[in-house]
């Protein structure tokens, strides 16, 4: 595997297998995991924050033996410049076609964190800058979240539904919710591709206003006609919640606003409501289960009663970013070249 | 061993037992070493700045055959929110609920770092904030230094003076000295509880006004009960370093002005003269030694003619610091879970 | 080895010598390589930004079977102080007199970046920071780029040389390039001591004012003299590119307004133009190419049509970084102590 950049450049039998092998590497014996990917090193690339990519990465590959170096432009290393053509006189010292394949050397593979510019929503849904990274890196590349795309915690959350046995034909919610900022749409786009085509019953719930971009809800419908699920959208909660094994919520910034901070702002200004609590889960199965990416905002985008209740297996996704990462990792890597 | 967060959780003979393993690990094979725990992951977390704690932990860890990973919330990572029950729409895009055990869950111990709030005397001496964040850590804890101890650096100095044969009954002087900023309890409350559990005749000299919480003197009176010890405090200088074997000097804030900085700022305004020079020495043991936990301000805590002559021992003492840790690391995770 | 310090501290003799070994070791197996440094610890200790040196570095040592850790001053640690004689009551909590030897002492090797104070040209042509804290380093010592040198720069720059059979008598052309602010002297000084040592004919191409100081053309031309080489300096362009094999662009400060930011951005302001296009290239050799240090700002320093053009070697001489200072590694800590 060459790249690990979009879900949506993935075959539903591809992510299966991803899967079978994190089953694999969970349960192998710790001393033999050091086997797997001994010397092989990864480099990261942060040009935002992280809490999760970042250590699940580090812990992942040193549990397969290998090593990692991150780097974060501005914080102990040059701001880099990604516009081509640039006349680079202010404050970033390099090019990121210097920067990428420098790195990528000095590793087996590269990721890359680089959110949405957030004010061209057509480069950010082609992931045009992520896209010119991609082609100047001569090692395999990790999707460490980009503009429009975060298939690491996709296939985190594939796996955790796998775990507790929602089933693949089950009735799946990604629910906006509130949120003191307008936030990128990488997250939503990837969960509602990802229970597409894992072949789940997907309502995408939120207020109007706030409908995914048709791009992502056309993809996601093609990869629902394959797999046999159905993806559509509502802002009625009582209907969507109804009968749903599980709700996904996360907030996004309204692509009709996009990059309009003020006139977003004042979309969202009547939407606290919007706060997962207990109520939400009338409608819904009884054993419903409650998932976000994290990090989440306690009592602004779900209750606490919720998140510190049964319902909540927001933590075991997370910690499901190490292992599926390293069926990644061990897919680009294993047996391959120094 | 599933918790290393205060000194007075461990009996004298579990100190001694983790200080012939650190004997046992500093003079085993570098390769045999490596085999102690490969693999073992060790996650930190530093809410305050750290020199000694990250990389000897970093060093210890990879020394034993092991990897970790570093996180610091607001560089390069989310601010964590500690308070429960918070509406989190300020700055605080995570909560300590999540962070913790999905950080825990990557790595096979944890360690953290959580100065002392500063305004609350009676939670920071109850470590309320630390006790929280352990309550939801589901594999092995280290206290980094917390509000009120940093029962690693105890265990080093505790080692070092073993080391150059300062006898467990020896008189054992914590020295308060000036310093600009107002500073945290916890190394005076560790040093004090540390060498009345080794035994020794401890006085604690400081001006009037910053004599250390009675919840601490009282506790440390109680380990030195046990162990042959004695503690008290004076003001007097003379008297307390007549005899002395070592001097342990360290800035603290003064109790009673606990959260007041301008009262604190008065109440040391004329104290400069408490930075420890050769004259401090005179009525002392000719042998007498000089230690410090560092950071120290050169010629405002010590004089540069003590901490450049052969009385200091700080070097050595950091030194400890890794490895006490790798024999703390070993006692949580040798032979243990995945 | 002890000191990989200043290249003008190697005979050439040990240079071809470290090249030697860094093809050994780029054609090793990786899984013999990781037997090589088996747990050495490599401390690194940044007082400025780094891409390359950081995370070559931690790659490098990693593929050895080693580890490493990394500080930052005022970056997640304490500010450090660096003067003798302090009284240390301002920003800096701690002295490198206590922090090298402690860093030193977590590792097996150091290595330490400290760039040009810019203001006392005498002492930084004479490294004296970088040497105080030599002088309390109790393990080989690394210079990441100093004062004055870049020796891992130099090194890996002569490999690229030697990999792509640019002949050691060969015409190397060092030129001054414009920049928006006065940059150090270090890798100029490094980049035309290396040349002349590989017994090069080397220009040093600049506009009148910006002569590199005496101490490193005399220095360079005794290197020269051993190697069969010769050093010499001229303002027009035409005539130091003719004949060129490689042209090696770099800007740095004005020696004469040294320390003087005003004065020396007068000495600039009408040099723009020395900005390396394909249109210096017309008297050189057809196959002569570009080198430089990185980072490097496109558009003004050199112009985008000759870094994505065959002429440069920028990447490759970047990715030499890791493995040049592998060799250097292994010459320190291969069989050492503990």
């Amino acid at each position: 595997m060459k790249r690990f950049i979009h879900l949506h450049e993935l075959a539903r039998e591809e992510v299966l297998d991803l899967l079978a092998l994190t089953d694999r590497l969970e349960t192998a014996d710790p001393q033999a995991l050091l086997r797997e990917l001994p010397g092989k090193i990864l480099a990261l690339l942060f040009f935002n924050p992280s809490l999760r990519t970042m250590t699940s990465f580090q812990a992942g590959i040193a549990r397969l033996g290998g090593g990692s170096f991150v780097v974060s432009p501005g914080q102990g290393s040059w701001n880099l410049e990604t516009r081509l053509g640039a006349v680079m006189d202010g404050t970033a010292a390099e090019h990121v076609r210097e920067a990428i394949p420098v790195l990528a050397g000095y590793g087996h593979a590269l990721g890359i964190r680089s959110f949405a510019g957030g004010t061209d929503l057509a480069a950010d849904l082609a992931d045009t800058a992520f896209e010119e990274m991609a082609a100047v890196c001569p090692v395999p590349l990790i999707n460490l979240e980009s503009a429009i795309d975060h298939p690491c915690q996709a296939l985190a959350d594939w796996r955790t539904m796998e775990e507790i046995a929602i089933p693949s034909s089950g009735n799946f919610v990604l629910s906006w919710a509130w949120h003191p900022k307008p936030l990128p749409l990488a997250v939503p786009a990837a969960a509602v591709h990802m229970a597409a085509l894992r072949g789940m019953e997907v309502v995408v719930l939120r207020p109007e206003g706030f409908g995914l971009p048709e791009t992502v809800m056309e993809r996601a419908r093609q990869a629902a006609a394959l797999s046999g699920g159905s993806v559509r959208e509502t802002a009625e909660r009582e209907e969507a919640m109804a009968g749903a094994h599980v709700i996904y919520a996360k907030s996004w910034t309204a692509p009709a606003a996009y990059g309009l901070p003020e006139a977003e702002a004042e979309l969202r200004a009547g939407l606290r409501s919007w706060c997962v609590d207990e109520s939400w889960f009338a409608p819904a199965r009884p054993e419903c289960r409650f998932m976000h990416c994290l990090p989440v905002r306690r009592n602004v985008v779900v209750a606490d009663e919720v998140l510190d209740g049964p319902r909540s297996i927001v933590v075991r996704e997370a910690h499901n970013r190490m292992w599926t990462q390293m069926a990644v990792l061990h897919r680009m890597l294993h047996g391959g070249a120094r």
